[in-house]
C-alpha cells in the first residue's frame, strides 16, 4: 500500500454523460473518484486527468503526451482509462517505449453513467492485474488481459483478442 | 482459456434480495450469470451453487461441503462467492488442507441488486487474481487480495485488513 | 404554483437502506429530495420528515401526530410517504377527521436505493393526483388512486385492491 | 379500468440507447413494458409502436400518422411518449383536431436505459394526469401539466414552461 497506483484518465466511453440539452453524448467530468468509492476500494491511487476524449479523436501528440507522464510518474504501477477504439494504438506506443513499469490499459463498452456498463468490473480487474504481474503494457477488457503487441479489437463482435494464440 | 474457471456460490451479501411481501431480504438465485454478462466477461466459467446461505449461519458441515468441492472440482482456479462475516473461517479451512489449487474467495458489502453494489468490481477482481495467482487460498474484496493465514475482518469499519503487516 | 405541495415523510420500504456492518435494512434519512432532484419536478414542495418507522410499528400516538401536523399545514394540498402494511389504518385516521384538503398517501413495494424501485413512479403519480384531485384522502400506488374507505392491502399478491368495486 | 389506456410511442430520449459498436446512441425497442413492469403498473394498458424517431426529425407525415392514430384508437385516454424538442409542435396538431379524447405527451431529458432517468417518473405522472384530466391535449413533464396551447420548451434551460401564466 506504500506506493499508490497511479491512474491516468484520456476519457473515453468509460466517462461519457448524456447532455440533456443536445441530446448528445460529451465528457464533463471523469468518474473514476465515484467508481472507486462504490467500489469501497482500499487500494491507494493517484488519480489524474490528462485528455478527455473520444479515442478516436485521439492524435500522436496525444499519446505523445501519455507517454511523457507515464515515464514521468514516480509510480512502478500505472493504470490509463482509455477509448476502446484505439485502445490497442496506444498500447503499442507504450509498449515500444517503456519496459520497466506495469502498465495497464483498461475502459468500458458501456458509459458508467448507464446503469449497464461493465466499467466497474473492469476497474476491479485492472486494479488487480497492475498489482500484480511483472513490468509491460496491458490491456485489462472483460476479465482477460492481453500483451500490448499481441491485442487487436475486433470490430464485428466489438470484443478484444490475440492476434496468435 | 482452455481449462474455465470453477465459481462455487454460497449465498451470502452478494445475492441478497428484497421481498416486497415480508420486507425482508431473502434469497433466491444467484445473479452471477447475470453480473458476467453485464460484464461482457469472456473468461471461461463454469458456475455451480452449492448453498445459499447467510455466511453467520454457515456451519461446519456446510464448510466440509465447499472443501470436498474444491478437492473434487476438474479445475485449478476457483472462485467461491461467500458471505463476508465469515469468509476468513472458510478461507481457514480450505487453506490448511488445499495446497494445488488457486483458490479466490470474494464477496460484496452490498447486495447485487441495490445499485450501488460494489459486486461487480469485486467480481472483476477476483477474476483478474484467480487466472494470476499460484496455488494458495486468498481473499479478494475491494481491490486488495490477502492471503488465508493473514487476513481479518475488522467488525467495526467492516474492512478485510492484514492480521500483520 | 404559488402554494407549495406539503410532503411529510413517515419512512416505510420507500427509505429503507442496506447496512453494511449488519447486514440489516434500516432507515438514515430520506430520499425524496433525491429522487425529486433525479425527476427535474419543477412542483414546489416543503418536505418534513415526521417519523421513520416501519409501519408495521407504527402507533396510535404516531398516527396522532401525523393528523396533527396535516390539519395544522397551511398547505390544502399533502402528501405522505408511509410503509404500505399500515397505509390504509393510517388512511382511515385522515379521512374520518379530515375533509377540507387533498391528501395524498404513497409508497414503494421496494426500497428507492435499489435500482428497481417502484418509488419513483408512484411519487410520479402522487404528484400529480395531489394537484389534480378534490378534497379528500387517498391512497395513490402502482398507477392507481383509492379513496381511504374503499381500498385494503391484499396481503397474499401485496397490492392495493378496491374493497367493493 | 376497464377501457384501457392506450400507449403510443414514437421514441424521443425516452428509449434512446447506446450502440456498443459505434458509440452513438440509437433505438432499438420501447422500454414502456420494461418499466409499466418495474413500476408494478396495475393500470390496464395497450402498447403500440408507431415509429421511433428522434423528434427532432420527425416530420409532417409523422405527425399525420400520430393524428389519424389518436382518432381511430377506440380508447378515451391517450399517453403519447414523445421526443421534448418538438413535443409542442405533435401537441398544437393534435389540440386543434381532437377535441372528445384526453391524450397526455410525455418524454424524458435523460434516457431510461441511463440510471439517472426522469422517464419512470414522468411516466407515473402522465399515467395519473391521463385518468383525471377531462377531454383535451396536454403535456405532462416534471411533476407539472400544460395544456397543448399554453406551452413551450425553453431552449436555455431544458424545462417547459406556460407560454403565459
Amino acid at each position: 500500500m506504500d506506493t499508490p497506483v497511479r491512474i491516468f484518465v484520456t476519457g473515453g466511453t468509460f466517462d461519457k454523460e448524456y447532455d440533456e440539452l443536445t441530446g448528445r453524448l460529451y465528457f464533463k467530468d471523469t468518474h473514476l473518484p465515484e467508481m472507486l468509492q462504490l467500489a469501497r476500494s482500499r487500494v491507494g491511487v493517484e488519480i489524474r486527468t490528462l485528455m478527455m476524449v473520444d479515442s478516436l479523436e485521439m492524435t500522436d501528440e496525444d499519446r505523445g503526451i501519455i507517454l511523457e507522464q507515464c515515464r514521468k510518474a514516480p509510480q512502478q504501477r500505472i493504470i490509463i482509462t482509455h477509448g476502446t477504439d484505439t485502445m490497442e494504438v496506444t498500447a503499442h506506443v507504450l509498449g515500444q517505449a517503456i519496459h520497466d513499469k506495469t502498465i495497464v490499459l483498461t475502459g468500458a463498452m458501456i458509459p458508467y453513467k448507464f446503469g449497464s456498463s461493465d466499467g466497474l468490473f473492469n476497474l476491479g480487474g485492472a486494479l488487480a492485474y497492475v498489482q500484480t504481474l511483472g513490468p509491460g503494457v496491458y490491456i485489462v477488457m472483460n476479465g482477460r488481459c492481453f500483451s500490448w503487441d499481441n491485442v487487436r479489437k475486433n470490430r464485428t463482435t466489438g470484443q478484444f483478442e490475440e492476434l496468435s494464440p
